[in-house]
């Protein structure tokens, strides 16, 4: 089992670790179609079915969350979502400034889970002078001077980095000095940041990887 | 700690679970770093370190993989590099299509982590009329007709779906037919597919909820 990187504060959310974030998240997505199905309980074992999770990691996990589970009943998956959404900081929306507008950017700027999940990105940025003033769905490239200004407008918290790799630095700093307190880095660059800015690399090949790891299992299983 | 969601080969990384599989990846990544630093020992410590994953944890993974830890001295990059490589299947370049051609396909051809990992892009479709013919970077966009075709030629085993939502079961069900063995989805829709055939669903939405917590955390102690 993960233990926490910090144990710096008493709230026992606090004490999770990435990885049990990254569990909370799937079970989240889990329970969100359970309940869509119109399913009102769920087991521990259904719940980590599909994740490859052991029921009693799953029980472990939301055992952080509170007593949630019921003998004989299991959990309840609206009850669950909304435990797991407040644990998360889903509860209310963040707003989120973009930096980048290629393909990348433009591909995000569509994804909809973002908005589904609560996350409204509010500017997007650009250094390129030929690509400020373009229009992308529902926004306008805006220049990279006026970040700090968007920032403090829209109360932004959090940044996605989609830059070239050698330009992802310095667009950290400027986030960071714009007071952004949390930075999803999909440029294949390691980023320093000040302690209070937290950093989630995006690395799309591990995921290919996880991919090949269970392609290769079946053509060659030794 | 995760259990195994299968156990049906006897060979001990069939075992592992898909989130194993994932801390593999990012030992993996940050092994890399470290050996391009020129280090030439880690301890489990060291290896968890940045991931909030525990050093008996770590050494409870890389257990999985044979005898691997010197006793008084740790890990030796190189060797472990080797080793998760081969678990994962990263000793042997891996040949993908790409279906779509839009903007995330775009981003994804620029990607550089899948080249560096052994990821050959080798061709990329697209549906629609207006796309087929279109130079992206080093491939041509071709059209979906000659998909079977395509992926025996050059023996593909993995494809990238990145093509709207409503498109992609259709899309999977073609992949599925033509002997593509994995499928990286990075569309919002959930699959159906023969069990021959694995899927890893990628959520964007999940790596910025991991990333909201992080923030919540300072904004919101308790």
């Amino acid at each position: 089992m993960a233990q926490p990187a910090t144990m710096a504060h008493s709230n026992p959310a606090s004490r999770l670790s990435r990885l049990t974030v990254n569990r909370l998240s799937l079970y989240l997505r889990r329970l969100e179609a359970l309940a869509a199905e119109g399913v009102k309980t769920v087991s521990s074992g259904q719940l980590g079915e599909d994740l490859g999770v052991s029921d009693a990691q799953v029980r472990k996990d939301l055992a952080y969350l509170g007593h949630l589970g019921y003998p004989g009943v299991g959990y309840y998956p609206q009850e669950l979502i909304g435990v797991i959404r407040r644990t998360l900081g889903l509860d209310h929306d963040w707003a989120v400034v973009l930096i980048g507008a290629g393909n990348l950017a433009r591909a995000l700027l569509k994804y909809r889970g973002f908005q589904q999940q609560g996350f409204r990105i509010v500017a997007v940025f650009d250094a390129d002078p030929n690509k400020v003033g373009e229009r992308l769905d529902e926004l306008t490239v805006t220049p990279m001077s006026s970040l700090a200004e968007t920032i403090a407008r829209h109360q932004a918290q959090l940044g996605i980095i989609a830059v070239p790799a050698p330009a992802a630095q310095s667009v950290a700093d400027e986030l960071a000095a714009a007071g952004i307190r949390g930075i999803l880095n999909f440029a294949p660059a390691v980023l320093r940041l000040p302690p209070q800015v937290h950093l989630v690399a995006v690395d799309l090949a591990v995921q290919l990887e996880q991919l090949a790891f269970l392609v290769r299992q079946d053509l060659d299983p030794q």
